[in-house]
């Protein structure tokens, strides 16, 4: 048959994602796969015996990334590589990172299937702790890979159990020998629902991002004085929560008083010793700003930074700022960009050039190769919960463009 | 000797506070001795070893409330009940109502030394979870003996980790048999930490409060709908943090917007999913309002709550409040007020008429019998915190007013 025919199955990548759901299933119809738990580790087991099935080489890293490399016709090519992540939200959906690899795995499932040869090697991949909400940053063995993080740094890092990334992945047994460190790849493909609702409320089916929005992460620790409430007049107070409660409010403005096109929430918050009748003296929250224009988000932090040392001065409760990591706004490679339009177009797909406001691993393999994306609509714009949801024709759809973008990259000289 | 000559050890008073400072002892210098955990058990078996070293006749009631009465030369008068509470905050100071019961044992102790005979009895008690802070709300056993509470309620009450309040109280031993109700009691003292900076500030050492503010605690639950937060758009998010944050900035206002004398306060604040990049979808937040006006207290809770829907409805955040507790000011007995500051005089210690800002068992034993309190300086007002601290010379200040209050008590017809 014609290659340009060929489809995936979709009633295969749709039970596919149905029994990798059931790996850390929760009662609200979620996931909570966190990295390097045991959920993490039973469903790269699973991954891996598939990876087997389809006589793929497999390759596990000093990171836990995982490879599975599809021979070419010409083997000393660089490989066309394409993935996502497994592990999950505390409370995420069913979609979320594991489309993109059982997209994958289905794109490779139906090449088996029709034994179709490609001129050069594909690679699928599972990158370790997309997700970054057991141990922060995000993306961390994707920027590792990329050169852009430090291998020792990130195995230091630890969950709030005290629970440390190298240790963890050695308990789980997935710190592999293969050193973790960019190996030559032709072009990086990354399949991922949209987490936003532009796609749902253009009414198109695929999305092509022309890039990642930049990425400002801080943390704010601000100091009060406790005192029990009820003797404690008004005037003299130190309380670190209304101060908190301020800098919220100046964060959420952010966007509308910049004028510009930008995000900025507060999503985490601790407050000490949070007691009913005690006044808070520790309150810690997190600032996330992302915007396609670096410049622009630097000055939004500048002027919120500001706001808090005069919040803080005002009402008597000094703060410290941590910058815990910036990612400049990451354009893809226009040419693969317009491949997927394109290829949507062929499919019979309506598509959208869009960005994605989303970290991806994408945006440290753009760093080291060509690469694009493809995203398919959420429904009501909802992620990282437990409600997240995609209809089962669009991770189809979504599927088959990826099948068809790889078919042309791994033919291209 | 002179009765009136009498004076307790004030040495003997120290090493008592310091024995019991040291269970639940914490790093930072305080204690943790929550209500009915281990730590509550072994202070209460010291404290009814000591009275068992006085020969007093001990009786722990059905809600954990532990008496020691010493005989009067007319038993069938009612005692003079004196005491406070052996538990504490999760990280409270040395002194807050361990004093008072410490106070009136060391006032044992000196009657004992000098074989003092009184006409009345005089009961010493501990009653039990005056802090609330395990077992919500405060004060629940005084309240249960003042008629004011339901028993069973009470023991249905749950800490954080489900745990009840009745059957932690059978797991220390302390689930007495005499049922927990109101005898008739002459009347009632409770020496006690100021918990603010009042006296400090006037340069006195005795405190005799008028009385204790009105308090209302509420719960309010604020629902949002969580989203990643890069690709969701600022206009259309529901974020439940901001619209806590605006709410309690509006409580911290409220004091001065209403004019009156009162304090108004947030302490506690639980956010959900409490993740850097998940816009916020469930807060919970919990209001303090104290006052020696109950309807200003009340007009406030009204203003502040149709802040609080108009928030919510700005933002399509509906709100669920709860009005969690409701206890009206409570003017102690004026004879006994007074008493407390003729006695101060008399001993040569400066003393202010004032209104206790904190609640206290007193308020409810108001309601049975005449109550004054004692209030000794808290140094820099602070309270509820490891760091809380009273000069041993006001500690030994307060009990000698105690000790003289007694007597007069005592000795009344």
């Amino acid at each position: 048959m014609d290659v340009k025919e060929l489809r995936i199955n979709g009633g295969r990548l749709k039970a596919a994602l149905e029994e990798m759901a059931k790996i850390g299933a929760t009662p609200g119809g979620g996931v909570q796969r966190l990295a390097l738990s045991d959920e993490d580790r039973r469903a790269r087991d699973l991954f891996v015996q598939w990876l087997k099935d389809l006589d793929l080489e497999v390759t596990v890293d000093e990171m836990g990334n995982i490879f599975g490399r599809r021979p070419g016709r010409k083997s000393r090519l660089a490989p066309v590589l394409s993935g996502s992540h497994i592990d999950s939200q505390p409370k995420g959906g069913r979609f979320d990172g594991i489309l993109g690899v059982m997209g994958t795995l289905e794109v490779l499932r139906t090449l088996n299937d029709h034994r179709v040869e490609t001129e050069r090697p594909i690679v699928i991949v599972d990158w370790t702790n997309e997700e970054g909400s057991r141990f922060a940053p995000a993306m961390v063995a994707s920027g590792v890979w990329a050169g852009a993080l430090d291998r020792d740094w990130a195995y230091n890092r630890a969950d709030r159990n005290g629970r440390r990334f190298k240790d963890e992945l050695i308990r789980i047994g997935y710190k592999g020998s293969a050193p973790c460190k960019a190996f030559p790849v032709h072009c990086y493909w990354e399949y991922h629902i949209e987490q936003g609702p532009m796609l749902e409320r253009e009414g198109r089916q695929i999305g092509a991002p022309k890039g990642i929005l930049c990425l400002h992460w801080y943390d704010v620790y601000i100091e009060g004085e406790a005192n029990q409430v009820g003797p404690t007049p008004m005037e003299g107070r130190h309380d670190a929560l209304c101060a908190a409660a301020e800098m919220i409010l100046k964060v959420n403005e952010l966007p509308v008083r910049m004028g510009g096109n930008m995000v900025a929430t507060v999503g985490e918050i601790q407050n000490h010793p949070n007691s009913r009748n005690i006044i808070p003296d520790r309150v810690h929250f997190t600032v996330d700003i992302r915007s396609w224009d670096d410049d622009l988000a630097l000055r939004a932090w500048e002027t919120v930074r500001q706001d808090f040392e005069a919040v803080a001065t005002r009402r008597g409760c000094p703060i410290r700022i941590e910058e815990t990591w910036r990612v400049a706004h990451s354009p893809f490679d226009e040419k693969r960009v317009q491949m997927v339009l394109d290829t949507a177009g062929e499919l019979g797909y309506a598509s959208l050039r869009m960005v994605s406001g989303a970290g991806h691993d994408a945006s440290y393999m753009n760093r080291v190769c060509p690469t694009a994306m493809i995203f398919v609509p959420s429904i009501g714009g909802r992620s990282h919960v437990e409600v997240e949801n995609t209809a089962w024709e669009d991770c189809e759809a979504g599927a088959n463009v990826l099948l068809h973008v790889i078919l042309k990259s791994a033919g291209e000289r």
